[in-house]
């Protein structure tokens, strides 16, 4: 990694060769699973690797905002999920971009929303949101009253009514791959089950749609229609910490500079804080010291150090060794989406050289 | 709020007259105190605040990044220090820097760091950080180590030795007012006593530098030479629950749209994330339930709700009332230092109405 020191600090660099070889196992198995592929790509928000989902092309994605949406609408893509519920406010810009590409999908959980939609005047392709235990979004499977929606949904003028998307949110909470898998388990059955109800209510031609990068990684076929997962790009701490990935698998990490060496209190400052990682805990349900991501010199592998403490550009790691003034580090993220937000440019590499910058879409 | 309406949410508004006023008063009293008011701007990260820091002009200030000093530098401002460690790998970029400007203060806290300048081969402005307990950067004042170095500083022919630089980060811990004016004597006198050691090794001229939000908004007058807070621009739920401000001084605030209700488990969720927010778990030394931040009504009136978890663009509000979707809210975040950096856009509003946009710096 020599010409890594020419790079301003704190950094976000993203290894190209780790990237394609996630990106290529997921698709993989997607294609032998038989289903759409509709990798989520707020992850990453770059047109580069949007297209190394899709093997070197366009293709179905799933976007978190509509900033999102309109960027890789410019770049080709013309079959998009916005996979938030979409808030009445934003039907306007939503609708200007569905005219721009051959399908917007759309995400709702409510009748509120329904009447929204339909009070908007044009014909919208929408899916039910299901929430089968996560409890973020979404209408309970089990309780009648959502079958009476989707059944309103089906009926409405207003709309193609798609089918069915959740994502199992909880499965983050796992603390290991069987427990991964008995989410993804339950995941499939709960949108089984609520397609039986609708196939004998007569709704037919209902996407089962799925994603999360913890149950996406550890089956070995899915069983849905469709399926979204999109941290799997870069995986990080948090995912190899619970089992969806090896430590190998983690394609990004944040070159960081020691600033302060404090051998007398165990203590060492990076120049990479709050707005260089985000604050985000991570598996702190597996180890409440897990700290703010794995500290690791140049060549990945981990130091044994935490990273402790995050202000807004001081990163404070409690170490047993001294670290010296202006060594180098890498810190593997917790969560690579929110740390890779963080960065107008990720710095591309190859073979341990730099080969590039990539950028991505920011705000909303 | 009539034209918050179309705004795109999540959106970060800045209500102007709360920050001239809170510049006001903090720029009386360094003035009423006879110290140098070098305001930090990394709260806000932009020309105009900076310049409402100083009354409308520009002055001294102090910076987080060389990417804050040379857009401060690009609008004028000629006298920056850089408040962070400088790392050796900086030290080209901080001379290019410094030579654009009358005066580039840097930071250094080892014999590593004096080292590096002197070997750099220009002469450098430099502090000498203090650790007056927060324990994050700088050196002990009660250790003789730290004579030594500020007398190897004072005598180095590649320095001109500017003085003593201190930050009472640790005054974030306080619960009240009362621990909060306790730590501010303490930074005083501990900055006093280790001068006074100077003095005695004969070195004068000595600047005494202190900054902290907290400790300079509940002092009545500066025991120092010079005074550095920031975060009083905007101030922020956090400030408001130790003491340093009242809740009307909070300046900002995320506009956001209920996306989800789901009464039927006291909850509902709004499009603004955790890359809306930060994560930043705000006073939970006062409040482990504190959540994400304050849930307000357009009117900025609390509602009683707690946002309690965020994922990337989502957040979930427990809440006993029933929040209708499409409803707009606005959340006074904990910590609007991290929250600002999050947008490229600042909305700025007077008087109830949207009156323009600031557009902050970003990166490194």
């Amino acid at each position: 990694m020599k010409n890594l020191a020419h790079l301003t600090t704190p950094a976000f660099l993203v290894d190209r060769n780790i990237v394609e070889q996630n990106c290529t196992r997921m698709r993989e198995k997607a294609r032998a699973s038989n289903v759409v592929f509709r990798p989520h790509v707020k992850t990453h928000k770059t047109i580069e690797i949007a297209r190394m989902q899709h093997g070197g092309a366009t293709g179905p994605i799933t976007v978190s905002t509509l900033a999102e949406g309109e960027f890789f609408a410019g770049a080709g893509f013309r079959d998009i999920t916005y996979a938030v519920p979409i808030a009445p406010e934003k039907l306007d810009r939503a609708a200007a971009l569905a005219s721009r590409i051959d399908r917007l999908n759309v995400l709702i959980d409510s009748e509120a929303a329904l009447r929204a939609l339909e009070k908007h005047g044009r014909r919208w392709d929408v899916f039910l949101k299901i929430d089968y235990g996560y409890h973020r979004a979404g209408v309970e499977p089990e309780d009648p009253r959502s079958l009476t929606l989707a059944a309103e949904m089906a009926r409405s003028p207003s709309i193609r009514f798609r089918g069915l998307l959740t994502h199992a949110g909880h499965s983050y909470n796992a603390h290991n791959v069987d427990e991964i898998r008995a989410f993804a388990r339950e995941e499939s059955a709960a949108l089984n089950r609520f397609k039986t109800l609708l196939t004998t209510a007569g709704i037919d031609d209902v996407v089962r749609s799925i994603g999360s990068t913890p149950t996406a990684s550890v089956v070995e076929r899915f069983d849905a229609d469709e399926v979204r997962p999109g941290n799997y790009v870069f995986f990080d701490a948090f995912q190899a910490a619970i089992g969806s990935c090896a430590p190998a698998d983690c394609a990004v990490s944040v070159l960081a500079t020691v600033i302060g060496s404090y051998p007398e209190r165990g203590e060492a400052l990076i120049d990479a804080g709050a707005l260089a990682m985000s604050k985000d805990l991570g598996p702190d349900h597996i180890d409440p010291q897990f700290g703010y991501g794995v500290v690791c010199d140049l060549e990945l592998r981990p130091i044994g150090a935490r990273l402790v403490t995050l202000s807004q550009e001081h990163g404070k790691i409690r170490t047993k060794d001294r670290l010296e003034v202006g060594r180098q580090l890498r810190i593997i993220p917790n969560h690579s989406c929110l740390t890779a937000a963080m960065y107008d440019v990720y710095h591309v590499v190859v073979d341990g050289e730099l080969a590039g910058e990539w950028h991505p879409v920011g705000g909303w």
